[in-house]
């Protein structure tokens, strides 16, 4: 067997074998094919597509190319995933709700790169917590308090990684089976038994359209019931950022309201729609609705944030911000975002309008217009010019710099109205992060 | 303009710009786009093909990436390829047919690789033959004796040896646009006006069937037209070896007796085909069986043979060897092949025949079979197995050894028929090349 053959098969529309895509990942894994022969191949697959046997086959063989987390004695796991999205919070209140309702959370979360943030980032918001430690600890945590949430601290699907790189410097991110099998890969090797995904779809994700996400999910799912780990798939529009924070620490301190009961409706509706599923697949209940009212009794009664505050503590994060969100460091520039009403260019055009009132005359006066358009990806690349996050791995993120909103899609801006607040460490980027913002609100 | 936007554009079967592919030809040339991204392009160009235009704008630009040889003061230069075979010694005896009835030849060949051969290793069979001189010293030597042929001492298309390498390790080899730029940008570079092509098909060439080397050839000849260099070509088949030597010595002492007027068949065939061409681009004559004539003409009365001895004299060689072939240095071990007749396997079914006479009879039982294939290719590895060839660049080959066939697809073979010699300089060797081509020769 020969890389060659392998590639050539590909290109010819061939479904390879299992025993072919082993030997590519561990091969590629162990450097002995080159880069150059496995983009040529990630390009034939990209373009010659897979079947559902080659997507699990290569699935299977990423997981297995480095450890795999034995979670076993927790009992059933059920791990959850977005396929990425902007302001997106969700894990953060999410995974403290479903482990004070008695299911195990052993969750190793990724970080940010380009314009998507990562949930360990948000997590290192909290001084003293500790997003790295060992095997060991993060399973004797889950045991003790049924929740942990941490970085990779271990090499999980290292093929996957490499893989994932090159398919960022080749234009071949968005393939159906490239995207499943990475992300249906890390879920396996990180132990879950069980799986519930947010497949988003906008301009703040991969997939473009809902009927890409749609595929993209059947994909998943299909790939976990042949690899033993049933899977639901929840399909959700990110065409504007989640909620109303883009930014590490703005997000924690949503994230701590929401767990109070003060919660945006877009997070809100996700949450919910994920954790109702996941309760069910832990055995807890085949009713959505019930089991969403099991998580809002949580919130409610306190058992949901006082969950949060024992990960806290557990992780050796200081507990006092939880209680106290005025304690985080705050950036030094805080901006009004006003938009301007734009002045009729053609003046030639008189509206002869029927008023009914004096009142409502003024109204619409004052009125500028409706959101219609609030980009989910333009927003997450101004947080990253802000400093909040990574063009290279290697970039420091600064966690206080964001952007708040008051107003989103659907929203009525009147004249004076702050639709937003940029948050910033540098004077003269804050003014720059204003001009782009008011640019990124497109008006009806 | 950025290398990922370029694979996008190819990946989603846009045409790219000139702009755009002398980018990529421009940054892969000075490694500032990495190997796994050139790679990516190359796959996407192989399944999502190429326009005539981008085509001719890709040959270009590699043509333009190193060194481009400036032939002008030697007016009209006809430059001829072959697109690889194996026993092609063709390139020894036409050059010195064409420079002998006056147009210039200065050629620049290659070496060989894998199972085809090159004419610099053959070249090199005669002793104190220089293939590596500079460019002055070329030209001076064309407008001295009117020929001149050369290894490739200039850094001619750099841009076409990294993409080749490249395709070789990556299946990408078998591709009409990626073929036919390669090749001409080759020739563009080598300062050719007017090119002739020798297309080969079958079991020892590129291209395996007829239609595609007509398809090859219609692409090279119009880059030729877009390009300004006038080309034609001549479709020949490859399914057995050209002649009756494989082997670098072998196949010298079979060009210096084609010019004694020794030629076979094939190669006659070819040589007057190209040759008759290459006349008529020239300005000599618009009749190519005219033209074929006069080749014939100058090999007869011994012209032709004056000239490759003018040629190796001119570059340093001894061409007391040419006068004598005897002098070259001969294998060590030179073995006969002979094939055994098949026993019957199975003796249940008896033929009825109908004899006319005794000794037709007699024939038809010394009679084993008509030789009915005798691929190319295995006959060009056999080749490299005796140390005839190369697998990689850096290998050096041994000149003696190769193997002479006295009988080829179509003749007659009886028992005890000597079908072939292996040439080899280590026994064991010998003896295994012996067993291989009797599995080579396949009999009706």
């Amino acid at each position: 067997m020969n890389i060659q053959e392998i590639i050539a098969k590909k290109r010819d529309k061939q479904e390879l074998t299992k025993e072919e895509i082993n030997f590519f990942i561990k091969e590629y894994t162990n450097n002995n094919i080159a880069d150059y022969q496995a983009s040529a191949l990630i390009m034939a697959i990209y373009l010659n597509g897979m079947s559902k046997e080659e997507t699990v086959n290569l699935t299977l063989a990423m997981a297995n190319s480095g450890d795999i987390l034995d979670l076993s004695e927790l009992g059933i796991v059920v791990d959850k995933h977005s396929t990425g999205g902007v302001g997106d919070k969700v894990t953060l209140i999410l995974a403290p709700i479903i482990a004070s309702l008695g299911v195990p959370v052993a969750k190793m979360s990724g970080r940010g790169l380009g314009y998507t943030g990562g949930t360990i980032d948000k997590l290192e918001s909290i001084p003293g917590y500790k997003v790295n430690i060992s095997e060991e600890e993060f399973i004797k945590n889950v045991k003790k308090i049924g929740i942990s949430l941490i970085g990779q601290t271990m090499n999980l699907a290292p093929a996957d990684k490499k893989i994932y790189a090159l398919r960022d410097a080749t234009s071949t991110t968005e393939s159906i089976p490239l995207i499943a099998s990475s992300i249906m890969s890390k879920k396996i090797a990180a132990g879950a038994n069980k799986i519930v995904l947010d497949v988003t779809y906008g301009s703040g994700a991969f997939m473009k359209t809902k009927e890409r996400a749609k595929e993209l999910a059947d994909e998943m799912i299909e790939i976990g019931r042949l690899a033993g780990r049933e899977t639901v798939a929840v399909i959700t529009p990110m065409e504007e950022p989640l909620g109303k924070n883009v930014g590490n620490t703005l997000e924690v301190i949503e994230a701590i309201e929401a767990l109070k009961g003060k919660m945006a409706e877009d997070v809100k509706n996700i949450v919910l729609e994920l954790g109702s599923n996941m309760l069910k697949l832990a055995g807890r209940g085949n009713n959505l609705e019930e089991n969403k009212c099991k998580m809002m009794e949580n919130i409610l009664n306190g058992k949901a944030l006082e969950k949060f505050k024992e990960l806290v503590v557990n992780q050796g994060g200081d507990v006092g911000y939880i209680e106290d969100t005025n304690k985080f460091e705050k950036a030094k520039y805080i901006l009004p975002v006003v938009l301007e009403k734009k002045t009729e260019q053609d003046s030639r055009i008189t509206e002869v309008k029927n008023i009914d009132s004096a009142e409502e005359e003024a109204n619409i006066n004052k009125r500028i217009g409706i959101v219609k358009e609030l980009k989910a990806e333009e927003i997450g690349k101004l947080s990253v010019f802000l400093g909040g996050g990574r063009i290279k791995k290697e970039d420091k993120i600064d966690q206080a710099v964001g952007i708040t909103f008051n107003k989103k899609i659907g929203d009525v801006v009147e004249e004076g109205d702050i639709v937003a607040y940029i948050h910033a460490n540098n004077e003269e980027k804050a003014r720059v992060a204003v001009e782009k913002l008011k640019k990124i609100y497109v008006l009806n």
